[in-house]
């Protein structure tokens, strides 16, 4: 029986697109990915993201979709139950991650949103992998390893995890993977398999390569030695991105900083300023010396109101978009519909070949 | 990357039917398992079934289908790729074991017969039902420790083999499954994510109960002390059930026995002819001491011949019938393709419900 899993890892694929733009062709129709490359991204359904996942990951899958002639995006609710899940408060979250997404700016026109276990192909191509996967190659990898902590207990779902998110890709014939640096190392399972079926059946997957990420790290605001986290069991530390200005003010003045009042960048010696100077410099979409030329001038809580003034403009439009569409259940629910028959035509005719291949027909 | 494995446990469920028989209902239309249970067996493609499947599990499988209201025979090729496949030969073993099944006696209108990778459900039941599973429960299994000889090296197919024997017996709600003493833990593993699910979730699958198997084992004609084995290198070992009259005369006279020229059964002291005396009494449906006395006066080399004849009767009307249905493929495929939708009308409501209960809608 699997026990509760307490890892930090809850969102999978991020990444940041400094990448050469591809243009853009609606051919998400065909199996085949188009000329420009295809990109596969997935989060876990932890509800509505906060500040980090924002701007570690939703700000560039917006980005993504204008430069990449095909994009899929999926909320990974069959990842998600590698940890003990409330089925209603799972329920809610996903319907949450697909109006945060939304609101956030994807465009289900232009990139395929789904929910991933509904698609089955996703557990059938993960079951063949896992017959070309040895069980010594996944016990370093580090979403086990962080589970292994406590007492090698995890369920047989966490070990296997990577071997699904292998399956998440190549289903797709992906060529391109945002990932974080914590995990480059389930993308190079992801290639290996791709190389180990290629080379055992005939070429099918092109190996994806790793978008990586050049994140933008925002930490907690009340310990910024450690990353924001939902998780986090003190609620000043983590902004949500449905916060009201007033929790968002309240946030900002209550943040770690010293006892310096000038605002400098240097996250080595001066973390909590210079936190609110990344998220400052990501929220206006400038550099981090440019957000401190801002500041000159204005002693910390002078900056704190400003950093909030900034957060609130930006996360405003947000927070009302949501609001709108947790009340329109049906078009979110109609949205992931259509996107996970998206999906399903695209995966079928490959998941067909694997199977095809493989000898089951 | 899967290395090759060497195990003998080709064939999955081995059973016989020494239960009540509970009267006949053509429900199998209905999820819900019929009043008098429903029975769930697998077998490995591994081409035309030896005389150890056939006595030992084949015969039985037909015999239950006129014992249960509803009975799926599934031909599991999903594990079968736990160990190394050709996969030609893997696509030709599919069809050849649909024949066998159905020249055995395997009637499709009343048994649902299929194939496994053709019905999604199972993979994804699998994957769920993993995240309920702890990995050292898996570690003691049978499966695993047989192939942990050769240094922990299997693949995680094989590891997660038996969380998948679970879904496939849970998958249709089955009250009674066949099992050898070799399978009896997977069994239990099964048993216990039955438990653990309907805890967790609300009661929704029955705790499957083992038949049994009283077994009728058959052993090397080379070897008395090992199991007859497909994959027994040496020909002269082993029947198939598609063997010619010629073929099974030569094997049966050249069958290890010993210097006593008289007929007895004592498996412990004289395996070979008792070996002999077993096969002879399974075929004539007839209990072991009526076959010695039938041999009463011969010595072993007549012995042969009579049990030699006797095989041939048998198995004559079954290899031909095979050789029929392998001329049409078409047919076969038809058959198989026919239960794989009927498997899936019983499946899709009951993933459908476990997709509802974990939170996935």
């Amino acid at each position: 029986m699997a026990l509760p899993v307490r890892t930090s890892f809850k969102h999978l694929h991020r990444f940041i697109h400094k990448f050469s733009s591809p243009k853009r062709s609606l051919s998400s129709g065909n199996t085949e990915p188009p000329g420009g490359g295809r990109v596969f991204s997935g989060i876990q359904p932890t509800g509505v993201p906060h500040l980090g996942n924002y701007l570690g990951a939703l700000e560039n899958w917006v980005g993504l979709q204008s430069q990449y002639p095909s994009v899929l995006y999926s909320i990974v609710d069959l990842h998600s139950i590698t940890q003990s899940q409330d089925p209603a408060q799972l329920r809610s979250n996903i319907l949450d991650m697909a109006a945060s997404l939304l609101a956030c700016g994807i465009d289900p026109e232009r990139a395929v949103l789904f929910q991933q276990s509904q698609v089955p192909e996703h557990a059938e191509l993960s079951w063949i992998l896992g017959c070309l996967t040895s069980m010594p190659r996944l016990r370093h990898l580090p979403q086990w390893k962080m589970k292994s902590k406590l007492k090698n207990e995890g369920s047989v779902g966490l070990y296997t995890y990577p071997v699904l998110q292998a399956a998440d890709i190549l289903l797709y014939k992906s060529t391109h993977v945002p990932v974080g640096e914590d995990q480059v190392q389930h993308l190079e399972l992801a290639q290996d398999l791709a190389r180990i079926f290629n080379h055992r059946y005939g070429d099918l997957f092109p190996e994806p390569a790793a978008l990586l990420s050049s994140t933008r790290k925002v930490k907690s605001l009340r310990d910024p030695s450690a990353k924001m986290s939902k998780s986090d069991p003190q609620t000043m530390a983590t902004i949500t991105v449905t916060d009201s200005p007033d929790a968002i003010a309240l946030k900002v003045r209550r943040a770690v900083t010293d006892f310096t009042s000038e605002v400098t960048f240097d996250p080595e010696t001066r973390p909590g300023v210079s936190n609110l100077v990344t998220i400052h410099a990501a929220m206006e979409a400038i550099g981090v010396e440019e957000a401190v030329l801002r500041a000159r001038g204005m002693d910390t809580a002078a900056y704190k109101a400003l950093v909030a003034e900034v957060l609130i403009q930006r996360l405003t439009p947000i927070r009302e978009e949501i609001r709108r569409l947790r009340e329109d259940r049906a078009h979110l629910e109609e949205v992931l519909a259509r996107g996970a028959r998206r999906a399903r035509e695209l995966a079928a005719p490959v998941l067909r070949e694997v199977r095809h291949r493989v000898g089951f027909c």
